[in-house]
């Protein structure tokens, strides 16, 4: 099995540090990719700290990938040596439930193979990409179009394709009315994808410091949630709600934002129950929703209109050693808008 | 004005009885009609005791109401004299919000006129159903097809039109997985317009007390939420729910009842704020919905559906002096499934 070099949590209150991990060989359904970048995902911090269960150590973490194919299984030929590829959440499921048959393996009902802290086929646990190379099944490998900068892609396999799914199934377009709660890592992409789809963009955030941000992403309107005013403002308002905020809210406020037939989808989850009123939904038909991630086939037509459309994710290229300090920083919103390790660093 | 008897609440506490009351003047755009028989619905119940605010007493309830017209004002020629009609929950809305332009006046963001316990145009507050007579304008009355049985009809024009109205607006036909959670007069008019739209309908019920009633009615399944196991066995199963019940339920019980891209909507609500686990909607990209009524061309809609599909309310005819004991017994869920007051008992 080859040994690569990775950067990994060997604890969950330790700093990560620079270690090899063993990578299975290439198979026949493998591609074997060398990493090149790889951004930071605020669930790699919860995952590595323990935060969602029990983790062995040590774990790598990551799953918004990139770089190029160095090897490719016997059956494999969608992809060839020198493909600029990604990676992204996933990298397997269980491809016999009806989700999975149906092209939905994001949804797959025994649970997808995660790109990390998973258990793989073989029994072993899933590492991520903060790692030199990385062997994944090539149905779960997407192809970077030309046009999107290698070294700000990264986070479109997660942030992207995370918010890019809810905009385009519940078919926002011309016309449509769409708030982004949150303009993080996530929050930004949701603004330049729904704009680039044509909706008139509302943000709301808990200050206004990121306005003028905000706009020149693509923001028609930016509110801020502080100001109790906002939710007369704008209630009735909205055809979709993208909530990228895990923090828990007051969720019959956002709901009421809602015009006819509005749903609001969340795609940050606060691990705690909220109190929701039922008759907040009776208004407008109103709906409330959750969505995760998207198929490997929806994460490629993603690719493909951030390509068409110039959206690059806004990031600050580090070295592996800034990792540990990036997370202190990404856990007090100290980011615009996406950390990218270049993995480079990591080969030295 | 003109004075008509009606069996009215004195109070939140005292039993129902004999009155007059006055109806307005038959305006130009209004219908005068000769109530023959009004269902007695849950809600009828929670206003007049004041379960929902304060009420204007004496105050005449139901909102169920089957009669014929017997004179029309000036500028009405939709509807002509001895036509059978009927007159469901609202009796006006402001017609100028985006959703009364758009023909959805039951969720007019004014609010509607409820057809008892409203302030009316005229400041006066308005007076229901059981009761010899009433004026509305003929935009909110409906048609009453051929072919339902005139002593039945009443209870589509409230249970029929609430869950009727979902059903419609998320698509259910051949191929649909439907739950309706609850079996009274909502729950039993579901499963048969369900049935009739070509779903596979399942019955989630406390017991199975009502299972031949429900296979009856068009169900191909019956369960009791009782028992622990019906929530395992049908994990991941249904496109939608209709939940009629409005005792607080748990959600995420139900929720994961849903399959890919299902909906659960609520037509019962509970008063109080339920919780709500997040990551059940990630789920499947499950959706948790409301539903009010439905708007007056699709109540027409729903009646001539049910004329169509022989669809008739399973009710209980009662004389006007049996109102009391019955409220006893819908509060106790002792009726299949809905009482209909025979007004002629009124006239005497």
């Amino acid at each position: 099995m080859p040994t690569v070099a990775a950067f990994a949590a060997p604890s969950s209150s330790d700093p990560l540090l620079r270690t090899t991990i063993e990578r299975r060989e290439t198979g026949p359904h493998d591609v074997l990719i060398a990493i090149r970048y790889a951004g930071i995902c605020h669930s790699d911090i919860h995952l590595v700290r323990g935060d969602w269960g029990p983790v062995t150590y040590p774990q790598v973490v990551g799953h918004e990938i990139a770089g190029e194919v160095v090897e490719v299984g016997s059956e494999v030929t969608d992809f060839a040596v020198g493909d600029r590829v990604g990676v992204g959440c996933m990298v397997n499921s269980c491809r016999e439930c009806e989700n999975c048959l149906a092209g939905m393996e994001n949804y797959c009902l025994k649970g997808n193979t995660q790109t990390y802290g998973s258990i793989d086929r073989d029994g072993t646990v899933t590492q991520g990409g903060y790692s030199t190379h990385v062997v994944v099944d090539k149905d779960f490998v997407l192809r970077i179009p030309e046009g999107i900068p290698y070294e700000s892609v990264a986070p479109l396999l997660c942030a992207g394709i995370t918010t890019y799914s809810p905009l385009a199934h519940w078919k926002v377009g011309p016309g449509s009315k769409v708030a982004v709660v949150g303009m993080g890592g996530l929050g930004h992409l949701a603004v330049k994808i729904a704009a680039a789809m044509g909706a008139e963009v509302t943000v709301l955030s808990q200050s206004l410091s990121k306005q003028e941000d905000g706009k020149r992403f693509g923001a028609t309107h930016y509110f801020a949630t502080s100001d109790e005013s906002t939710f007369d403002t704008l209630a009735n308002t909205f055809d979709l709600i993208v909530n990228t905020v895990s923090a828990p809210l007051k969720l019959d406020s956002y709901l009421r934002l809602l015009r006819l037939d509005g749903t609001m989808v969340n795609v940050g989850a606060p691990p705690e129950p909220l109190p929701l009123r039922v008759f907040t939904l009776f208004g407008n038909r109103r709906s409330f929703a959750g969505s995760s991630i998207g198929s490997i086939a929806e994460t490629q037509e993603m690719l493909d209109f951030c390509a068409e459309h110039g959206i690059v994710p806004e990031t600050e290229l580090i070295g592996v050693d800034e990792v540990n300090d990036a997370y202190e920083r990404v856990l007090r919103s100290d980011v615009r808008y996406r950390f990218v390790i270049d993995i480079e660093t990591l080969r030295d």
